[in-house]
């Protein structure tokens, strides 16, 4: 008694497996494992005495707890929305009517992913085309690529997106009868996953500048991920993206509590130009009218009491450290290999680069010595997008400071390191044996 | 300096506004109104202390308040879906492996809502067939129509949709070839959204026998929605319609938390078929990557100490006396008028059925007469999907007992049955002066 097949729309058809699931999968089966791989927060300085305090507070009187534990709306809880616009006012050192933002445009998500993937929804037909940067934040642009949407990606440096690359690609898309296909530009501003690096602040404004330039036979929207602003640890505090947006018209600027307060809490928020609202405001309504509403009440509570701001100083020191530790490790234990490294001046992430010939990718002999060492990265191809004039460059990884303590990332940059050295020592022991051979 | 307009996806085109939410703001414009039309549940038996302590309990203890607080899995946490299945054995008074589910087969959501967001979205292109009863849960029906879906409906009667009728559109979809455009069928089994009404055991079956049969190119998958499963007030308690697909091919088991605990919780779960999992899973990796985990760390041990059990079984008292204020005051104020209504044995609905002249739709007079009257129902034509054959009912109206007090139900229903008499007063009297002008 068979049943015939289930038949899949086409886009659960183009939904591929998360890569990182994999990885996952790697980290459960060896538990010994350093993982530096995984985009999980510091555990021990999650907030567990503020989320305690704020949710008995909260439950304690019947008023307040009934409130929390009803329905809320699919906008969100507007004290939430209020405190989140606070904060960004505070961030940016400047009103939010100056950027033409109430809280009537602040929508509150489950995380900034569900942020992120309701324009996808809204905005993206199969054929479209979304610019991103290279790399860019992989689980995205998996999302992406289940709208059938074309990934273009444009090349990073030390200032983030490269402006006269996007010009370059605009222009040639533009050329060939393509730019009525661009509808979205991804990238996250600060301290980006997966290189830590940030957009530079006269790249800011370039990039509106271009996007009004480009937005012809409509409106290109601009999705300003970002979700590690909080997460700075020394350098300059950058302008917003949105801020370059006085009008509110091509910047969603998405932010989330999973970096900066508890992922557990799963929320987000999206800040969104007037005539987006309605279409995401409907769409989330079918997903799921509204997140966890009892939250969105405890997470008012604790940004209204400064215990979030609080968390988030000591939060800061705390990275830093991690940061300092890693960055120390690295130039510590790979002084004497020919990889490069970013140096990041916030969030969790540190971006390395290998010469061409070490691939680093999950099916190549380097992860596997990883794994045999005790020791997980994300390979760097994840993070690209393939495109149709490049090959995926297969010479990058991903390291994360964030979960791990600091004598772990000692030991796993240690592991790495020796794996990279005993790697590249095969090749060319090989290199030299194929040179004699031949 | 105004933006072009922004190009919304096809998707974003076939969304529309839910019609709930111009009933919401008629209720907050009036705050005087009482609402028989909200399906928000019981503000005073909300769970505060339960909700309390299960909360204090877990972030007592610094590993479990950080377990919670950190990232949980898109599949939720195994511990509350051990209790949920579980709790389904319990209602079912059958073991889950006789129906060849496992805990793995437990899909944790955001609230029911996402989970048959999640099944349309794995399973629906444009142009696809989904069956629902007609009248409907119309918030799906909406979400169904974004994925542009034709919605074709079976009618109901007191035990439900009528398996003789679903047979025959089964019989005459495949007769004009269009058979192999049926994906799903919906159904909501326990006490319905809008009608109160439950799907009679022997059409459970029945049901299964005809998904079965008319599976032929494909798999017809049957999303069963018993969010209300739990507030039965008296009756038999039925086998679930999932209990009738022993090898767990066709039907997808939808339950909340919303109804029978805390809406403002958002935590739902669909058991799905070993062949749906994959495709669900990745689709919920790109909507947000897991439902918030401190809620389900929280509801796991609301459910392991019986806290559940013991609300649940607190609610169906109050809900009971509820339903009883409601039918009474049906009774009572409507005796000498031209309507009938359900007497459902759950849930939080009644179904008043008007004669066809009284058209209860909100552009119409009686729903204003009612809003000047203080009351406010759900127009009935919100819940039937239009068919090419059939013009939607104008002449039902969905009321609910869950939000209000037991004297409000009392006034509300006498408010409208003042209404619904002066309506067909001055209707009667107009009917005779055109009879006399004529």
């Amino acid at each position: 008694l068979t049943a015939p097949d289930i038949p899949f729309s086409q886009k659960a058809q183009r939904t591929g497996e998360q890569p990182v699931s994999r990885l996952m999968a790697e980290a459960l089966a060896n538990p010994t494992l350093i993982s530096l791989a995984a985009g999980f927060v510091d555990h021990a300085s999650l907030p567990t005495e503020q989320a305690a305090r704020a949710l008995a507070d909260l439950l304690a009187h019947p008023d307040s707890a009934k409130a929390a534990l009803q329905y809320g709306t699919t906008r969100g809880y507007p004290p939430l929305r209020e405190a989140l616009l606070g904060r960004f006012e505070c961030l940016e050192g400047a009103p939010a009517q100056t950027l033409a933002l109430t809280v009537d445009n602040v929508v509150v998500t489950t995380g900034s992913q569900q942020g992120l993937y309701l324009l996808a929804d809204v905005l993206l037909d199969p054929g479209d085309i979304v610019i991103t940067s290279a790399p860019s934040y992989f689980v995205y642009t998996g999302a992406l690529q289940s709208f059938g949407a074309e990934i273009r990606s444009v090349e990073m440096d030390q200032g983030g997106m490269r402006m006269d690359r996007l010009e370059g690609l605009l222009k040639s898309l533009q050329a060939t009868g393509h730019l009525n296909r661009v509808k979205l530009i991804y990238l996250v501003s600060y301290y980006q996953n997966p290189t830590g690096l940030s957009l530079a602040p006269d790249r800011r404004q370039r990039l509106l500048e271009l996007v009004r330039t480009y937005s012809q036979s409509h409106r290109i929207v601009i999705i300003e991920d970002a979700a590690y602003r909080e997460l700075r640890y020394d350098g300059p505090a950058y302008p917003s993206v949105k801020s370059f947006d006085p009008k509110n018209q091509y910047v969603v600027h998405a932010m989330t509590f999973s970096k900066a307060f508890s992922p557990g809490m799963k929320i987000g928020a999206v800040f969104l130009p007037d005539d987006l609202l309605d279409a995401v405001l409907r769409q989330k309504g079918n997903h799921d009218f509204g997140s966890a509403n009892l939250i969105q009440h405890a997470l008012s509570r604790i940004m209204e009491t400064g215990i979030y701001a609080e968390h988030v100083a000591q939060l800061r020191q705390r990275y830093k450290a991690k940061r300092d530790a890693m960055l120390a490790a690295l130039a510590d234990r790979m002084a004497d290999l020919p990889l490069t490294w970013t140096a990041p001046a916030g969030g969790l992430y540190a971006w390395l680069t290998a010469p061409n010939a070490l691939d680093t990718s999950r099916g190549k002999p380097l992860f596997q010595r990883c794994i045999d060492s005790g020791v997980l990265y994300v390979p760097g191809d994840y993070c690209f997008a393939p495109q149709a004039d490049n090959p995926v460059p297969t010479n990058h990884m991903r390291l994360s400071f964030g979960a791990v303590g600091i004598p772990a990332i000692h030991e796993g940059v240690s592991r790495l390191a020796q794996a990279i050295r005993n790697q590249l020592d095969q090749g060319h022991a090989s290199a030299i044996a194929s040179t004699e051979t031949s």
